[in-house]
């Protein structure tokens, strides 16, 4: 994974690595949709802390919620930041070490966050955030009191100056190293969801609903 | 995944979040030893943007490498940076939306990074990174070109100052809550590695190193 999430500047770089910078949204939203967690970047007392989270997006933007005394959530609003997200799907063995690599897809959102301040808003947000991790979830649940609202901090992000960087297939080896009598390939990797284990403590006769199922990472 | 990686603060939020902070450094390192995925967290621009790159420990330093002209390794050791690494591990589906959480493993290490000058230190730092995906992988590829070792930056930065959190186990439920007639369980989640796929352009006869199996992630 290169260090780097700008778009590739020379035909040799985009070669070398099979570089697809993508910017169209379709693949952008494609991204953001195949997992709950993110990476933020904040800077707190000038350090650049990088914080994981959950998020969903809607339409044009993306959410995040915490405690409302969190430090990030204090400062979020006074300066751009970065929500960067990224799924690893393989690792790319090539002929030589400086053509190893890995597959993945990452999508890096920059700008400035809101936080929502209107309660009821604020609710309908958290209620689509469990409802996209289990669909009809929120409904289940014992409804939300207004003290656990309160403490609540959902901050949002438009999906505009965004960056994606997606590797996928075979190595990319030198030409000359084609002929080196290493073995090449690539190890996938991916998200796996293992069956759910109901909690010791659920009710005589709770049947868990089917959409609990539905959950998917990747 | 909450939105702080403070040690709690409060025996009620312990609680609550069945919290695990934990900083002794075995605990710190086997987070660190489970993947070779990070975040690094750096100031660029007045933004503080978040990479994700494969990085690796040894003994008390990470390392993690990429091209020399990235903008990272321009600005890495003006200042204080941040590298957190984060395990998913399951979705926890609670009896409220308020006590829905996920069980993980977060490190965050902060602190200043420094650049790896030397040649001889930067190969033998590349091989421990290959070797370390792939046991005496480094030995079988064809061997690193001059040019290409002064293209690649290495850095690395001290596990000094670190935290990190776990959670792991069942919901943890408002007492209230346990009498509400909605399902609650953990769905666990893991990094899945599949059966590697050889190249297509692999020379005839070339046999696939068994240790190529032995990549793992989580």
């Amino acid at each position: 994974m290169p260090e780097s999430n700008e778009a590739p500047t020379g035909r040799s770089r985009v070669k070398r690595y099979n570089w697809l910078a993508r910017y169209d949204r379709e693949t952008i939203d494609a991204v953001l949709d195949a997992t709950p967690l993110a990476h933020v970047g904040c800077l707190i007392d000038g350090v650049p802390f990088v914080t994981p989270t959950f998020f969903w997006r809607e339409g044009d933007r993306v959410y995040w919620h915490g405690h409302s005394a969190g430090r990030m959530f204090k400062v979020l609003e006074q300066q751009d930041i970065c929500l960067t997200v990224s799924l690893l799907d393989g690792l790319v063995v090539a002929r030589s070490a400086f053509n190893f690599n890995c597959n993945y897809r990452s999508v890096m959102l920059l700008g400035r966050a809101e936080l929502i301040r209107d309660e009821t808003v604020k609710a309908e947000k958290l209620r689509n955030f469990v409802n996209r991790l289990i669909p009809g979830e929120w409904e289940r649940l014992r409804p939300m009191h207004d003290r656990e609202l309160k403490v609540t901090a959902v901050a949002s992000l438009a999906v505009s100056e965004a960056s994606c960087k997606i590797r996928t297939g075979a190595p990319e080896d030198n030409d000359d190293d084609y002929a080196f009598p290493s073995w090449a390939g690539v190890v996938p990797v991916r998200y796996q969801v293992l069956p759910p284990e109901p909690d010791a403590r659920n009710l005589p006769g709770i049947e868990m609903p089917k959409d609990i199922l539905k959950f998917r990472i990747g």
